[in-house]
C-alpha cells in the first residue's frame, strides 16, 4: 500500500495541489483510480480520482475508517546538535521505529542553532507516511531542559547519561504498556546539575548499552528499545 | 576519553600528519601530552607526544593493551541504496551499536549505484572512535546475494522481508550469545526467490515489527535488537 497524506482527508471532496499533485502524477495516477490516505490523525481514507487538472488532482472521498492510536505512547525530548542534519536523521528514524512525540529541550551544553520546524514536519510526514503511521508523531516548539522536567506526566521517565554509576539498561527498566518519557542529551552530556534535578524529580537514570552513542544515536536506540518491548 | 586512530599504534614511535596532525593541533595537544590510540584491532595504546612539527606530531608508544574482540560477532548483508548518504548513516548508526562486520549485497531490487569504500572506510573509523571500540567494523567488497548465502557460516541467520506469512519477531528468535547474520533487502524489497532460496539455505525469516522501514533503518533496528541482547 502507497499511504497519502491530506490534512482535509476527511471532507467529502479532497484536492491535491502543488507537489502532491505532480507526485500523483509521476505516479501516473489518473480518473476512477483509487489511492489511501489519511489526515494523519487517525483516519484511513478510500479517495476516487474524479479529476485530473493542470495542477491540481480532485477526489471524491468513499471510505473513512478511524484507527486507534497505537498505545503505548512514547515521548523524547533531546537536545538540538550542531549539525541539523543529524537532528533530521533522529527524527525520521524515530518516526519510523513509532515515536509519538518529539520535544526539543534547550541544556546547559546545548548550542545555539535554529530548528526549522516546517522542514521536521516536512520529515515527519514523509516518514509516517513510509512507515504507514494513520497517527503522526508530533514536534514541539522548543522548551528549556527544567520547563520541560517540570511539565512532563508521563508515567515513566527515564535521563540517558554518560557519568558513571550504577544505571539500569532501558530495557529492563522500561515496563511494556506504560506511558514513558526519555531525556537525551546534547553533545558533551547533560550537566551533573540537571541529571541531579532530574533525579528529584523522579527520572531514573539510565544506560545505553557499553558503547558511548552520538546524542542523535541514543535517541534512535530508545526509540528502538520502546519498540522491540512494544510492538513486536 | 579520547580515543585516536593509526594504524601503526603499535610501533615503538607513532607519526601523525596531515588531517591527524592538523585534528591533533586544534585539540590544542602539545609536547609532553598522553593521548589514547587504536590500530583497530584491538590494540589500546599511550602515546607520549615528543615533537610538535609543522605538519606532523610524533610520540612514543609508552604502553599497549590488547582488548579482545567483544563477542559475539554480527554480520549486516544489506543492499546498496539509490542515496548513498542513506547508506552512509546505516553504517555509521550500525557501527556506534557494535556490528562487527556489513556486506554489501546486490539483489535483484538493487538499483546500481557505486559505493564509495574509501569514504565508507572513514566513517567507520570515526564512528568507532567515538563509541570507543579497539576493534573496528570490518566492510566487505560487494557480493550478489547468492554468492552471500552460499560462503555465509553464522551459527544463526535471519532473513528480513515484508511479504506477509507468519514471522518471529527478530528479538525472540536471535539466541543471546550466538555469531549472527542478518540480510537487509532493498528499496522494494528482495524478490519471493531470493526469499524462497535463503530459506533453503537455512535462514529464518523474521519481522523487525509492525512499522514498515526504510532499508537503512530495518539495518539498524535489526543491529539495536542484536545490541540490548548482547551488550545491555
Amino acid at each position: 500500500m502507497q499511504l497519502f497524506f491530506h490534512p482535509n482527508a476527511d471532507n467529502d471532496h479532497v484536492c491535491f495541489s502543488d507537489d502532491d499533485a505532480r507526485h500523483l502524477k509521476v505516479l501516473r495516477k489518473k480518473e476512477g483510480d483509487l489511492i489511501d490516505c489519511t489526515n494523519g490523525k487517525g483516519l484511513h481514507a478510500k479517495l476516487k480520482i474524479t479529476g485530473v487538472l493542470k495542477n491540481e488532482i480532485i477526489c471524491d472521498n468513499i471510505s473513512k475508517e478511524y484507527i486507534p492510536h497505537e498505545l503505548p505512547f512514547l515521548t523524547v525530548a533531546i537536545s538540538p546538535l550542531k549539525n541539523p542534519d543529524r537532528y533530521e536523521w533522529f527524527i525520521e528514524k524515530a518516526v519510523e521505529m513509532g515515536v509519538s512525540r518529539i520535544v526539543p529541550i534547550t541544556c546547559k551544553n546545548t548550542e545555539k542553532q535554529k530548528l526549522r520546524i516546517d522542514r521536521v514536519q516536512k520529515k515527519i510526514i514523509s516518514a509516517a507516511l513510509q512507515s504507514l503511521h494513520f497517527n503522526f508523531a508530533t514536534i514541539e516548539d522548543p522548551l528549556s531542559f527544567l520547563d520541560f522536567i517540570k511539565s512532563d506526566l508521563c508515567t515513566e521517565r527515564f535521563v540517558a547519561h554518560c557519568y558513571s554509576g550504577q544505571k539500569e539498561h532501558l530495557s529492563t527498566a522500561m515496563t511494556k504498556g506504560k506511558e514513558v518519557s526519555i531525556l537525551i542529551g546534547p553533545e558533551g552530556d547533560f550537566s551533573k546539575e540537571e541529571v541531579e534535578e532530574a533525579i528529584r524529580k523522579g527520572y531514573k537514570a539510565i544506560s545505553l548499552g557499553v558503547s558511548r552513542l552520538r546524542t542523535e544515536t541514543a535517541g534512535i536506540y530508545a526509540t528502538s528499545v520502546f519498540s522491540i518491548l512494544n510492538y513486536k
